[in-house]
């Protein structure tokens, strides 16, 4: 068996426009909820053509000391120049968590494959 | 052939947990990106448990003149109480048009179904 | 409110390549497991290409005297000619039904707009 | 950064039913149509209820050489109760490849993460 884990890329988002960013706040309280957004290229844009484009960001949490991760959002972008509308790489979505861990977003561009980050985030 | 037009259900969202809420300026410039906002229960909160969820929202536009809409987004709400961490039902992207026409959203409740609301918007 | 439900197109098809077929037993047995298959254009094939392709199937199942339709799968096909490689819009999944009901496919097509069929199961 | 791949679990299917299965044929002709199919516990079956399930498979494909993975596929899985409803976490579609290449599969099962498994395939 060979690992996905491989295609992982990551990288310094300021210089690589398809890494994920994720903004949350710092310190969040349990239970209660907070906005969770993730964008690409806040510094370089991706291009957006149906030959080219960012097509969906995943997000993920893991708690501390859990065993296993937890799926948050999917976040489609579907339109690449139908009729020339467009739908650029931006998802935000509201979320609650129990505990302190870390987020994991990837992004998929149809060229150039899966870019991953992550993001510590205390639950005081 | 029996339609699933049927099934799409609408209501007020002020009294109605369901009905998905469109957030997006009146007016926009051709091509210029702007945030598209959906959210549903603005009034009323929906529940978030495993046994009952808002699982998704799609958004399609529909230009006018056009024959077809075209899709722009899909969120997907994936964590309703999995190690105690939550995904409301709030999806936000970025999207740019051409021309103005509708803004078409679906919201998919696991026990109650899929529910729709519309918004015009003006792309001057 | 206008409803999406003026979208949602039909027609034959052996002569129209975007409706979906779903091809299932006539008749099931309360909750045993069958293959529940969609495809389209089984007598006229439809494009593969960045420019124009079928993007998705949703199927929901509504059961007789059931307020709601639940959904039951979809399927996304992703790739349409990113190196050379093509997913061809077919999608089998498993099924286990309680009820006799409806079954309610949709097909999107990124030029063509959103296309349906529904199909009646017994279950015995 | 920390990465996502430290949790992309793997195992032998015999024994854990939580290891997708890729059922490819061993050689196929290059752009030739063939059936992908993906399933998990084929050995032992996996629990299908609100509270613990499979919400999704994903395929990607990597061809020998190249830099980047393609998606090919996303097969979600909605119905775990529902109305008595259920989708099983089988998964088929239709591909053609170009080239030689592996393909990759990840299951999300809501409670114990994501799992991998891949497979060479053969274009003659
Ligand atoms: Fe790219
Ligand atoms: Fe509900
Ligand atoms: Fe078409
Ligand atoms: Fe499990």
């Amino acid at each position: 068996m060979k690992s996905f884990g491989q295609f992982l890329q990551s990288g310094d988002w300021k210089g690589e426009k398809h890494v994920p960013v994720i903004h949350v706040p710092e310190t969040v309280k349990a239970g209660e909820a907070f906005d969770l957004k993730i964008s690409i290229g806040d510094a370089i844009g991706h291009p957006n053509t149906l030959e080219h484009h960012i097509v969906w960001f995943k997000v993920f949490f893991h708690g501390d000391g859990e065993k296993f991760p937890v799926e948050l959002a999917t976040f489609t972008f579907a339109a690449h120049g139908e009729g020339e509308n467009f739908t650029e790489p931006t998802g935000l979505t509201t979320v609650k968590l129990s505990k302190s861990g870390t987020l994991y977003a990837q992004s998929y561009c149809n060229i150039h494959g899966v870019w991953e980050n992550s993001q510590d985030i205390t639950v005081a």
